[in-house]
C-alpha cells in the first residue's frame, strides 16, 4: 500500500470512508477535489500508516521517495519548484487525524521559503512586503513547531518591531521591518538551537512532517484523546498542500464558514473572514473579523460562489459543514471542510429540520437524525452550562453530576440551609458528605467535595437530585470556614462556580446558559421511543427505567420518560432521621422481642414509602432491592467512638454501639456481609421488607391502582441462596396477602453482580423471574478494583499510561465484565426463555454501554432520572445501528 | 424399579457397584449372600430411593406392599412369623448409607417382640431369661430411636434393677427381674408418650423403618456429613434382617473382626468378642471383650471357619475387611462386612504389603495401592496426634495447621521465648498474631488464637512452619495473663493441648503419638512420583512445588519432595525487624533521593535472602512474586495512632506515619492498591526487587550453581499492565546483567487471580512466560467473599443451611471459580502452547482441588512445605483415576 495519495487520486471507495488512513482532513480534501471538483489547492496526503510506522520504528523506508515523487508532481502541476530562487512553490503541512482534535496538532505554513526563494517570491509577486511577511511567519512557526522553541521569543521581537515603527498592527509593518525581523528570527534560532535555520526545502519538509507525526504523542494531544476517548494508536495523517495567500494583498482574504448556524441551528450560512490575512489570524483572534454577510461587499462574485459551494457540500455530506477558505487576488480556494461541530440546541434543530426540508434536493431519515444527537448535546440542553470556556480554573475534580452552578461557599449543611433561607445561592463544600448532610445538599445549587469518587455519597445523591457536583477535587484543603487551593484562599461566603459536566472549579461567578430545552428535544425523543418500541423485532425493544429511591425521584423520572423503576434502593429509606435510631435498635438487639419491635416500626415506615412510590409509578414496574449495605454503615465509626472513649467516656448505649460497630466492622465490606448474606443472618429483615412492599401494593390495588412489583435480591452467588431467599419472600407475600383474594403482579428476581452469579446464571435462572445486572459491583469484582479506593489515585495513572483504555466504571469493559454479562444473559435465557433481563449499574446511563447492552439482548436499562433522556436516545441509536449492520 | 431387594437377589451388576441404591451395608450383605454364599442371616434391603422419596413427600406409595411381600418371604424361609405367639420371627432394622457414617445412624434389634410373642420365644428357646432380656432391650431401643425418648430413663431403671438384685452385670439379672423391667419400660413409654408401646409387629416395623429414614436428617448426621463432605441428598438404605442371637446362651456370642490389624497394618486377623451378648454390648464397651485369638478356646471350630471367611473376604474385596459376626448356639453367622477403616501407619503398610504378597492368591497394583492412601493417613504419620479421642474439649476453633501439641500457656511472644529458654514446652495464646509475634511463634509447640480465619497471619505462618495451630477459637476471652472459656479459667503457665487437625482445645496434657513415619511412606511417595512423571503422556505430568519465603522453608520443602518453589512471597522479607524501618522510610519519603536510599538498603538485604533461597533450590525453579500487599500493612494502624494522639501526643515522625497511614488506608484493601498496581505507582520498588533477584542469581551462577528464576507479577488485569511490568523487569534484568556475559534462566509471568485476568488470559499470555493461578483471591473476587470477613460468621451458617456445599476456600469451587481456571488455561494455551501453568493458592494442597487441576491440565501445584507429601500423592491419584477413566 502506498504511504502517499494525491488529493485527486481516484480511490476505489469514497474517500469519506477512508478516514482511517487519510485522516478526516485528507479524506474531505480528496472528496472535494476528486468528487465535487471544487477549487482546492492541489496537494497530497501522507497516510496514518506512515505515522504509526514512524512511531514504531522511525522514518519509514521508501516514504522519502514517495514524498519526492508527489512533490515533483505538484511542482510540475504548478510549474514552480520548492525553494526556486525565481518563483518558488510554497506548501502548507497540516496534521489530519481520523477524529478532529482542534488546536491539538501542529501546522506549518509557507514552507519552501529560504533566504533565496523569499527574494524570488518578492519578485514573482512584485511584493517584497508580502514575501518577507510570509518568511517571518514561516521561520517563527517552524522554530516553534519543528524545533521546539518558545513562540513568545518571536512574538516579543514582533512587538518590538511594531514599537520601533510606531504601528499597532502587523499589516502596517514595513517591508524593511519584516526583512529585519527575518534576520532577527534566524539569529534567535541559531542562538537557541546552536544550528542555523534550515535553508534546504526538502529538509524543511521532512522536519515539518516529522513534527506533525510527533505532535500526535504530545502530552496535550494525549490528554485530549483521553478526554475524548480517542485511541492512542491511530496516528495522524499529514496533508501537504500548495499555499494560496490570503495575505497576498487587499484583494485577498481568508475565512471560516458554516453552512448553517452552529450555535442556534438556524438554516442560514454563517462565518467570519479577514481581508489580507492568513488562516491563523482568524483563529488567533488578533484582528476583528468581518461577518460572512459582508463578503459580497469586499469580494464581488465570491460570496455567491461560496454559497453555491456550501449548498453542494451540504447536499454531498448530508449535514452542516464547517469550511476554511482563502481568496487569493479575487479567486476563491477551499482549504478544508468537515462536518461542523454544533451546540446541543443547534444539533436538535438541524436534525429535525433536515428530515423536514422540502426546498432542498435532499433530506435525512428520522434514524439518521437520531444518530446525529450526542450525549453532550442533550446534557447541554438539559443542564445549565458555563456560557464561555474562558474561565480561570482553580481546581479540577471528578465530573460527578452534570450541569454548572455559581454560588456562595458554605462548609456545613446547617450553614448552607441558613444561607439558602436568606435567599443566597449556595455551593456546599465538604471533604466528603454523609447522610447527615442531606438537608444542606438539598438546598445547594452545587456540591464540591475534596475526597471521594464517582460513587461517593455526594456523587450519588447529587446525580439523583440533578444537582451539579464536582467531587474528589484533591487539591482543595479545607480548614475551618475556608479552603485553599495552591495560593488561592476561598472564605465562607465567597462566590465560586463549578461545572459538574467537566469537573472544573472556578473562582467567582460565571455566566450560565441553558434556557428552556428547544421544542425539537421532544420530537427527537419521541422518534427515539418509536424506535425503541419497534413492533417488528423482539430484540429491538429496549426499555428505559430509572433508579429512584423516593417518590420525588420517581415522579421526576416518570416526567423524563422513565418506563418504570429499575432499582429502588431500600437502604436510603433506612438513613432517614426518624429511622436510623430504629435501625440501630435492630442491629444492637440480641433479644428477639426487641428485634421484632424494631422490625414492626420499620415495617409501617417502609410501607408508607412504598405506597407513595407505587402510586407515582402506577401501571409501571417498580424493582425494589432488599437491604444491601453492610450493617456497620448504619452505626458510627469504630475510630470515632474509640477516640471519644480514649479522651472522655461513652454512655452505656454508646458502649453497646461500639461493640456492635466492632462486631460488624469488616476488613473488606465490599466483599463482606451484605446483600442476601444479611438476609441469611437476619431473615426477619427481608421478610419485613417484603411484607411492607406487598401490603403497600395491596393498599394501592384496593385504591384502584395497578401496582407492578418486582422484588430484587442483591449479591446472589448461587441457586441455593436465591432459592432460600425466594422461600422467605414467598412466605412473607403469603402472609401479607392472607385473607385477601386480590391477585397482585409480583415477581421475584436477583441482581447479577458477582462474577460467580454471571457464570452460574443458568441454575440461578431456575429460581428467578428476572435478572438485573449490577455492573458497578461486577466491575469491581471482575477487576479487583474497589471503586472508592482506586478511582482517585490509581485510575488517572492507569488512563494516562494507557494501562486502561477507559475507566471501566464509566463505560462497560466489554472484553472482561461484558463477557460475563453476555454469558449471564445467554445462560439465563437458555434455561428460561422468558427471563426478563436488565441492568441497573451506572452503566445504564452511558451511551456506549447501552449499545453493548442492546447487542447482548437486555430488555431494559435503568439509570438515574436525569440520565433518562440520554438513555432513551442512546438505546434508540443502538437499535438503529444494529439494524443497519444486520 | 423396586424399592426392596432380598440379600440373595441376583443383581445384573455386582452388588458392590450398587451402593448408591443399596447402601454400603446392603451391598456387602448381598455380596456375601449371593456371591460368596457365606452364612448370612436372610434379609432384604430397602433402597435409598425409598428414603429420598420419603423425605420429599412422605411414605412412598407401594412401599408397604413390597415390604410385606419380602417379610412374607422371610417368614416362609424361616418357617416362623413376625409376632407369632408360639415361635416368633425377630428381625433387626439397620440403616446403611452409601458412605459409612459410624454411630451416626440408627438401628433397632429384636423387632417383632410383643407381650405375646415374648412368651412364644421363651417357650421355643426354653429360655425365659433370654426372651425377656431380648424384649427389654427391644423396648428400650425402640423407645429411644423410634419414639424419641431419652435413653437414660431406661438405663436408670436397669441400674435400679441390678441394685435391687445386688448384681453387677446385666447377664446376672434374673428372668423375673427382666420381666419386671419390661413392664416398667412399657409404663415409661406410656407415661412419656401418652400412648402404649406398640404391640403390632407390622406397626413396629414401619415405625423402625421411618425412624431410620428420619435419622438421615438428624442434626448429628448432618454435622457428620458436613465434616466428611458427604452430600445431604443421598439418603440411606434400610436393612431388615432375621435376628440371630449372640445372647442366646453361653454357646453364643458376638464379635467384631478385622482381617488385618487396623492399627499397625500387621497381616494378622484381629478383633474382639463377647460370650452371651448382643452386638451393641461389644461396641458399648460395658463388658471387657476377649481377644479374637481366644475364640477357638470358647467356640471350637468357629475360629477356623471365621479365619477362612476372612481370607475369602480379603481375596474378594481385595482389601482389609472389618466384619461383625454372631455365634448362635455354636453356629457362626456373618452380620456385615465392609472395607475396614485404618490408621495412617496401617494404611501405608497394608497398601505396600498387598502389592508384594506372594503367598496369597491375589495382590493389588501400585496404582491401586496409591488410591488407598488418604490425606488423613498422611497427616497422621507426618504430624503428632492425640493418642486417644477421649479428651475434654473446652473450646473449638478452626483447624489451621495440622498436628497436636501440649504445653504451657503464654500470652506474649516475649514470655513465650523466655519460657522456651527455660526449657518449657509453650503454647502461644493470642487474640491474633502479627509480624511482631514471630519470634514467639517460632519457639512455640502450638499456637492458639481467639480471632482470625484460615488465612490469618497465625494460620499462614503456622502452616508454613508446620506448627500445630488452632485459630479463631471465639469462645476464648483473653484478659491479661489468663483466658477464660465458659467457666474454665486458664492462667499463664497452665498446660493445655491443641489439635490443629481438628481444631480442638483441651485442658491439661494429652498423650501424643506419632513416632517416625513408617518405611512404607517413602515407598508410596516414590510410586506416586513415578506416576506423576510418567513419560508417555504430557498431560499426565504434574509437578509439586512449595510456597516458601525463607531459606529454612525452602530446605524443608525440598526435603519433603518439592520440585521447586511455586510462590516465594517477598513481602515476608519486608516484615523483618531490620527491614520494617527501611520499608517505612520508603513509604514516607516524598524525596526521590531518600526513596532511592531506602531502595538501595532493601536491595542488598533482599539480594542476600534470594542468594540463600536459590542455593537451597539449586537446579529447581523458584517463582518469586514481587511485592503484593497494600502499603498500609507496613504502617501502624490509623486507629492506634489516632487513639494515642487523642490521649497523649505523637512525635513528628509518628505524625508523618499517621498521615501516610491515612493516605494509604483503603476501604477495601483487597481490591485496592496492591500487586502490580503498587508497581505502577512506585516503579522503583519492582525494579529494585528484580535487580536484587537477578544479582543473586548471577552470584549463584558465578559460584557454579544453576539458579532457575521465575519472576511473577501479582494481580494483573490486562495485557497492557503485564506488558508494562515486563518492560520494567526486563530493564532491571538488563541493568543487573550489564557487563556480564552469563546466560541466566529467567522467565517472567503473572498470577491469574482476578476474574478479568482469567477471562483475558489469551491476550495476557502474549506477554507471559507462565501463569500461576492465585485461587485464594480468585475465589474471593468470584464470590465476592472477603475471606477474613466471611469465614468466621457467614461460612458456618452457609454450610449448615446447605447454601454452599463446601467451603470454597478449602476445596476449589469447580462450577464457578473452576470454570474461570479452566477458561484461563485454555485461552492462555491457545495463544501460547508452551505456556507453563500452575497454581499457588491454598487449594494447591487440597487433594480434591488437585484432581480438578489435573483435569484442566495444570503443569504443577504449589502448596505449603508440609503439604508437599499430600500433594505428591494426590496428584498421582488424580492421574491414576484420570487414566482409568480414559
Amino acid at each position: 500500500m502506498p504511504y502517499v495519495y494525491a488529493f485527486d487520486h481516484r480511490h476505489k471507495r469514497p474517500p469519506m470512508e477512508l478516514k482511517d488512513r487519510l485522516g478526516g482532513k485528507g479524506a474531505n480534501l480528496a472528496e472535494m477535489t476528486s468528487v465535487l471538483k471544487l477549487p482546492v489547492p492541489p496537494g497530497y496526503t501522507i497516510t496514518t500508516d506512515a505515522c504509526r510506522d514512524y512511531m514504531r520504528s522511525g522514518w519509514p523506508p521508501g516514504l522519502s521517495e514517495e514524498i519526492d515523487r508527489h512533490t515533483g508532481r505538484l511542482e510540475k502541476l504548478m510549474k514552480r519548484r520548492l525553494g526556486d530562487p525565481d518563483d518558488p512553490l510554497l506548501v502548507s503541512v497540516r496534521s489530519g487525524a481520523k477524529f478532529s482534535m482542534p488546536g491539538m496538532m501542529d501546522t506549518v505554513l509557507n514552507l519552501g521559503l529560504n533566504d533565496r526563494s523569499v527574494k524570488g517570491l518578492a519578485r514573482a509577486t512584485s511584493d517584497e512586503r508580502f514575501a518577507y511577511d510570509s518568511y517571518r511567519r514561516f521561520i517563527a512557526m517552524y522554530a516553534r513547531i519543528v524545533l521546539g522553541l518558545d513562540g513568545e521569543l518571536f512574538d516579543d521581537e514582533l512587538e518590538r518591531a511594531k514599537r520601533n515603527e510606531g504601528v499597532s498592527s502587523d499589516a502596517e509593518l514595513s517591508a524593511e521591518a519584516l526583512k529585519d525581523l527575518c534576520t532577527i528570527y534566524k539569529k534567535l534560532v541559531k542562538e537557541e538551537t546552536g544550528r542555523a535555520f534550515p535553508q534546504d526545502p526538502q529538509r524543511q519538509l521532512r522536519g515539518a512532517i516529522e513534527a506533525v507525526f510527533r505532535s500526535w504523542d504530545s502530552p496535550r494531544a494525549r490528554a485530549y484523546r483521553e478526554r475524548e476517548r480517542i485511541p492512542h494508536d491511530l496516528g495522524t495523517a499529514v496533508n501537504v498542500q500548495v499555499m494560496v495567500f490570503g495575505n497576498r494583498d487587499d484583494r485577498s482574504g481568508t475565512g471560516v464558514g458554516f453552512t448553517r448556524n452552529a450555535a442556534t441551528g438556524e438554516d442560514k450560512p454563517y462565518g467570519d473572514f479577514l481581508i489580507n490575512a492568513q488562516g491563523e489570524d482568524v483563529v488567533a483572534g488578533i484582528r476583528n473579523t468581518l461577518d460572512l454577510d459582508e463578503l459580497g461587499k469586499h469580494f464581488p462574485g465570491v460570496k455567491d460562489e461560496l454559497l453555491g459551494i456550501f449548498a453542494r457540500l451540504e447536499a454531498h455530506f448530508r449535514d452542516m459543514c464547517d469550511t476554511e477558505f482563502t481568496i487569493e487576488q479575487g479567486k476563491l480556494w477551499m482549504l478544508q471542510t468537515r462536518i461542523g461541530k454544533r451546540t446541543g440546541r443547534a444539533a436538535l434543530k438541524m436534525a429535525v429540520d433536515m428530515t423536514n426540508q422540502r426546498r432542498r434536493g435532499w433530506k435525512i431519515s428520522r434514524e439518521e437524525a437520531l444518530l446525529r444527537i450526542t450525549e453532550e448535546h442533550l446534557e447541554q440542553v438539559l443542564h445549565p452550562q458555563f456560557a464561555s470556556d474562558d474561565v480561570e480554573v482553580i481546581a479540577t475534580g471528578l465530573a460527578a453530576s452534570p450541569g454548572a452552578a455559581s454560588g456562595r461557599v458554605y462548609f456545613t449543611a446547617d450553614d448552607a440551609v441558613a444561607a439558602a433561607d436568606r435567599g443566597e445561592q449556595v455551593i456546599l463544600v465538604r471533604n466528603e458528605t454523609s447522610p447527615e448532610d442531606v438537608h444542606g445538599m438539598q438546598v445547594a445549587q452545587g456540591i464540591l467535595t475534596a475526597r471521594g469518587g464517582l460513587v461517593s455519597h455526594a456523587a450519588v445523591v447529587a446525580r439523583g437530585w440533578g444537582i451539579p457536583a464536582v467531587v474528589g477535587a484533591e487539591a482543595i484543603r479545607i480548614e475551618g470556614r475556608s479552603f485553599t487551593v495552591g495560593d488561592v484562599r476561598v472564605d465562607e461566603g465567597d462566590v465560586i462556580s463549578i461545572d459538574g459536566t467537566t469537573g472544573r472549579v472556578v473562582l467567582g461567578e460565571v455566566d450560565l446558559v441553558m434556557g428552556d430545552p428547544p421544542p425539537e428535544l421532544e420530537t427527537i425523543l419521541s422518534w427515539a421511543d418509536a424506535v425503541r418500541h419497534g413492533k417488528n423485532r423482539r430484540r429491538a425493544h429496549m426499555g428505559v427505567r430509572a433508579n429512584a429511591d423516593t417518590p420525588e425521584d420517581a415522579a421526576r423520572a416518570r416526567e423524563l420518560g422513565a418506563e418504570g423503576i429499575g432499582l429502588c434502593r431500600t437502604e436510603h429509606m433506612f438513613f432517614g432521621e426518624d429511622r436510623l435510631p430504629v435501625v440501630r435498635q435492630l442491629i444492637l438487639s440480641d433479644d428477639p422481642a426487641e428485634e421484632a419491635a424494631a422490625l414492626e416500626k420499620l415495617l409501617s415506615l417502609q410501607r408508607a414509602d412504598f405506597v407513595e412510590i407505587l402510586e407515582v409509578m402506577d401501571g409501571l414496574p417498580v424493582t425494589v432491592r432488599l437491604l444491601d449495605p453492610p450493617l456497620h454503615e448504619f452505626l458510627p465509626s469504630v475510630e470515632e467512638l474509640e477516640v471519644r472513649r480514649a479522651t472522655g467516656s461513652l454512655s452505656p448505649e454508646e458502649e453497646r454501639m461500639l461493640a456492635a460497630a466492632r462486631a460488624w466492622s469488616e476488613q473488606n465490606p465490599m466483599l463482606g456481609t451484605r446483600g442476601v448474606r444479611l438476609g441469611v443472618l437476619k431473615p426477619g429483615l427481608y421478610a419485613m421488607q417484603v411484607r411492607a412492599l406487598v401490603e403497600a401494593a395491596l393498599e394501592r390495588a384496593k385504591a384502584g391502582g395497578r401496582p407492578v412489583v418486582e422484588i430484587m435480591i442483591p449479591l446472589t452467588v448461587s441457586r441455593e441462596e436465591l432459592a432460600e431467599a425466594r422461600r422467605w419472600a414467598s412466605e412473607a407475600i403469603g402472609e401479607a396477602l392472607k385473607g385477601s383474594r386480590r391477585k397482585l403482579d409480583i415477581s421475584i428476581g436477583t441482581m447479577i453482580e458477582t462474577p460467580r452469579a454471571a457464570l452460574r446464571a443458568g441454575e440461578i435462572a431456575e429460581v428467578a423471574d428476572f435478572f438485573s445486572f449490577g455492573t458497578n459491583d461486577l466491575t469491581q469484582m471482575t477487576y479487583g478494583f474497589s471503586r472508592d479506593d482506586v478511582e482517585g489515585r490509581l485510575m488517572p495513572t492507569y488512563l494516562e499510561r494507557g494501562l486502561l483504555r477507559r475507566n471501566p466504571f464509566d463505560t462497560i469493559d466489554t472484553d472482561g465484565v461484558g463477557e460475563l454479562v453476555a454469558l449471564g444473559v445467554e445462560r439465563g435465557r437458555r434455561v428460561k426463555r422468558s427471563l426478563k433481563v436488565g441492568v441497573c449499574g451506572e452503566h445504564g446511563g452511558d451511551p456506549e454501554s447501552i449499545a453493548f447492552f442492546q447487542r447482548v439482548g437486555l430488555d431494559y436499562v435503568s439509570c438515574s432520572p436525569f440520565r433518562v433522556p440520554v438513555a432513551r436516545l442512546a438505546a434508540a441509536q443502538a437499535i438503529v445501528r444494529a439494524t443497519a449492520a444486520a
